[in-house]
C-alpha cells in the first residue's frame, strides 16, 4: 500500500493548490491503531498511539510529529520528507511548524456530510484549539472536506485496476455460489462456502463479515443487511446475493438474483419477472445518465423513477456510492436529496469516479438485488464487469 | 460480549445520576464498522451504516434511533429498551427524544485528555448542532468524558476475571519461549510461534500484531516499540519481550527479561543486575504506592524516583496504563504531568481499576523491561500474576 501512500500525498499537494489550501493537518489523532479514522490508510499508512500530526502542503512538502516511539514506524512508510519526535508535548512543535509556513488557511479533515472525510474527534480539535491559541492560525482553521472528497473520488488507473480485479474475482466466486445452488444449500452453508475460498484467495471481505455476503432465499428472509439463516433452498424461491471482496486494499460490492424453478414452471412468476425487469431498466437509465459534470441526485432521479413510475415501492437507499478502499467511499453519492445524506447528492460526477448502481425489490418469492460497478470516463460510463441484465435460473438435483 | 454491554449500559444509568447528567448521547456516529469509535465495544455493541444515536438516561431508559437498515442488529443486542428506525432524516426523531425527556444536560463522548472517551468527532458534532437548532439542548451540551472513564475503569468482578485469565495465558506463552531460547531462535522466530500459539489458543494478539509481541535481542535491537528482525540470539545479549492478549474481549499486557549466559559467565555483567533490580524496586514502590484515593501522578512519582535517584536515565514513558477491553484503558494514567498525558495523571485511582506497572531501561547487553499487570482493592493492589523479580538465564544448547 505504500506506493499508493505516496501517490494519494502528492495528489493531495495539487489538489491544496486547486482548492487554495496551503497547509493540511490531515490527521490529528492519537491511538489510532484501535480506532483507526478514515483519513489514515488514504495519506498516512501507519497507526500511532501519542498523539500525532500528518501535515500536507501545496507546495509538496510533507510533515510528520510524531511520539518518539512511533518515529521508525513512520519512517517506515517513507511518505513524509519530515518525520519530527516529541517527547512531553506535541504543542510548541506543532505551533513552530505552522509558524514557519504561515498558511492563510489551515485545512482539518472534518465534514459533516461525508464519513468518509470526518476523521478529527471534538477531543482532539479542543487540543489543537489549546496549542494554536495566541496564534492567528486558530482564527484561519477550514474544513478540508473537498481535499478529501476529492482524493478519495479521483481514482488513478492503479486504483481502478485494482476495483476491476476485486470485481473480476467477485464474478468468479457468483459462479461458484451458481454452482452450490442445486443441490439446495442453506443461506449460511453458502455464506461459509465464500468465505472459505475468499480466504484461499488470501483477500478478506469488504465488509464485516457477517453480512458479506448477504445471503437471502425466498419471501421469508429479512429484506436488507441481515446474517445467512438456516433457510434451506426450495423450489419457487428467489436467491439474493450481496457480495464485496477487497484485494490489494481496494474493495468490489455486487449483487446477483437467480430464481429456482419447481418441477411444473419454466419460468418465474410474472410479478418477479416485472420486479426484475424494472431494476435492470432503472440500472440503465442510472447508467446512461452518469456522466462527469451531472450531479449525484441527477443520475438517482432517472433511475428511481424508472421504478416508482411502474409501480414498484420507492427503495429506501440511494442508487450508487462510490467504491475505493471503502465500499463506500467519499465524494459525490447517487441518492435522494435527503438529510440522511448531507451534501453528497449534490456533489459533481468526475472523471475517474467509481460508483456502484443498484437497487433492490421485494416480490413474492423474495427478493431482487443487482448492482453493478461502473467506472466513469470522459464518454459516460463503463462496466468494471458483465452487469446481469437476465434472471438467473436455477434447476434443482 | 452482549452481557458486558447489558451490565456497562446500566452501570451507565448509575454514573450518569451520580455525575448529574440526565441523559448521554453515547454514541452519535455513522459508519462505524470500518471506524469503530472507543465507546462502541462498551455500551453499543453493534456497528451501524446510517447516522445514528445510542441514548442513555440516569433513569434507566434506553434509546437507539437508527436507520431502518439497521434496526435488526440494534434490537439483536437487547442492549437498548427502545430501537426507533428512520429511512430519510434522524433529527426530527432525535429532536422528539430529547424534547419527551427535557434533560437539564445533555452529555456527549468526546475528551481533549482520554483517547477511550474521545468518539464524537468534528462533522457529526455540527449534524447534532444543527439537528438541535431552535432547541433548548444545544446550550446544554457538556462532555460526559466523566461517565466514559468511570464506566472503562471501575472494573466489575467479571472484568477483572477476564483480565486475570488473559494474564495467566500469557504467562504460559513467557513458558514456552522461554523453552525456546535454548536453540538460539531469531526474533521473528519467536514472534511467529507466540503468534501460532495465541492462533491456537483462539485469542488474538491485544495491539497490532505487527508489535505484539515486542521481542528484542542484545543492544542492537531498537529500544521500544518495534518490530522483531532477524536478529539470532547470542550470548551475552539480554532477550526482552512485551507480550498481550486478548481474551473474551479482555487484554493482558506484561514484560519479561532474560539474560543469556556466555560459557565462562554465572551471572549478568553488573550493569544488567543493577539495572534489572533497579525497574524491580521501582515497581515495587509503585505497588505500594497504588490504592484508591491518590492521584495518577503520585504513584507514578516514587517509582520513577527509584530509577533517576540510582543514577539510571528517566523512562518517556508512564509508569502504569489502565487495562480493559483496550490495552491502553480509560481513566487515570500512572504517569508524569506531561501535556502529553493531558490531566489523566491528575485523575484519582479507584478501587477495581486494573493497571499495568512497567518500566524498561537499556544497558550494556541490550534492554530490560517488566511489566506487570495489578488490580486495585480496598486494601492496596493484587498482582494478577507473579510478578518477575529476578533475572531469569538462559543458558544455550
Amino acid at each position: 500500500m505504500d506506493d499508493i501512500i505516496r501517490m494519494k500525498v502528492a495528489q493531495a499537494s495539487r489538489l491544496l493548490g486547486d482548492l487554495g489550501i496551503p497547509l493540511w493537518i490531515a490527521q490529528f489523532a492519537r491511538e489510532t491503531y484501535e480506532h483507526p479514522d478514515p483519513v489514515q490508510r488514504l495519506v498516512v499508512g501507519t497507526s500511532v498511539t501519542w498523539p500525532a500530526a500528518f501535515i500536507i502542503r501545496s507546495n509538496e512538502s510533507t510533515t510528520a510529529i510524531v511520539g518518539m516511539g512511533d518515529v521508525a514506524n513512520v519512517e517506515a512508510t517513507a511518505a513524509y520528507d519530515e518525520v519530527i519526535g516529541y517527547v512531553q508535548d506535541i504543542g510548541p512543535i506543532l505551533r513552530e511548524v505552522l509558524v514557519r509556513a504561515d498558511p492563510e488557511r489551515v485545512g482539518l479533515s472534518y465534514s459533516a456530510d461525508d464519513d468518509q472525510a470526518d476523521a478529527l474527534t471534538v477531543g482532539m480539535h479542543h487540543v489543537l484549539l489549546r496549542c494554536l491559541e495566541g496564534t492567528p492560525y486558530a482564527e484561519r482553521l477550514v474544513s478540508a472536506d473537498g481535499v478529501l472528497s476529492a482524493l478519495r473520488a479521483r481514482k488513478s488507473p492503479g486504483e481502478v485496476e485494482r476495483i476491476a480485479d476485486a470485481a473480476g474475482d467477485t464474478v468468479q466466486l457468483f459462479e461458484m455460489i451458481e454452482g452450490m445452488l442445486p443441490a439446495q444449500p442453506t443461506e449460511r452453508e453458502v455464506a461459509d462456502a465464500v468465505h472459505r475460498r475468499i480466504a484461499e484467495m488470501g483477500f478478506t471481505t469488504a465488509w464485516d463479515a457477517d453480512y458479506d455476503p448477504v445471503v437471502a432465499f425466498g419471501p421469508e428472509a429479512p429484506f436488507g443487511h441481515a446474517k445467512p439463516g438456516h433457510r434451506r433452498l426450495q423450489p419457487g424461491m428467489l436467491v439474493h446475493v450481496d457480495l464485496g471482496i477487497k484485494r490489494d486494499g481496494y474493495c468490489s460490492d455486487l449483487q446477483r438474483t437467480w430464481y429456482v424453478l419447481s418441477e411444473e414452471e419454466s419460468r418465474a412468476p410474472d410479478d418477479v419477472l416485472a420486479a426484475f425487469h424494472a431494476i435492470v431498466r432503472a440500472l440503465q437509465a442510472g447508467f446512461e445518465a452518469l456522466r462527469s459534470g451531472v450531479r449525484g441526485w441527477e443520475v438517482d432521479a432517472p433511475a428511481r423513477a424508472v421504478l416508482t413510475e411502474a409501480g414498484h415501492e420507492e427503495p429506501e437507499f440511494a442508487l450508487g456510492h462510490q467504491l475505493g478502499q471503502s465500499t463506500h467511499d467519499g465524494g459525490a453519492l447517487l441518492g435522494p436529496r435527503w438529510p440522511r445524506y448531507g451534501n453528497r447528492p449534490e456533489l459533481t460526477v468526475e472523471v475517474d469516479n467509481v460508483f456502484t448502481l443498484e437497487f433492490a425489490l421485494r416480490t413474492s418469492a423474495g427478493a431482487i438485488g443487482l448492482e453493478e460497478d461502473v467506472v466513469v470516463t470522459s464518454s459516460g460510463a463503463r462496466y468494471l464487469e458483465q452487469p446481469q441484465t437476465e434472471l438467473k435460473y436455477v434447476q434443482l438435483d
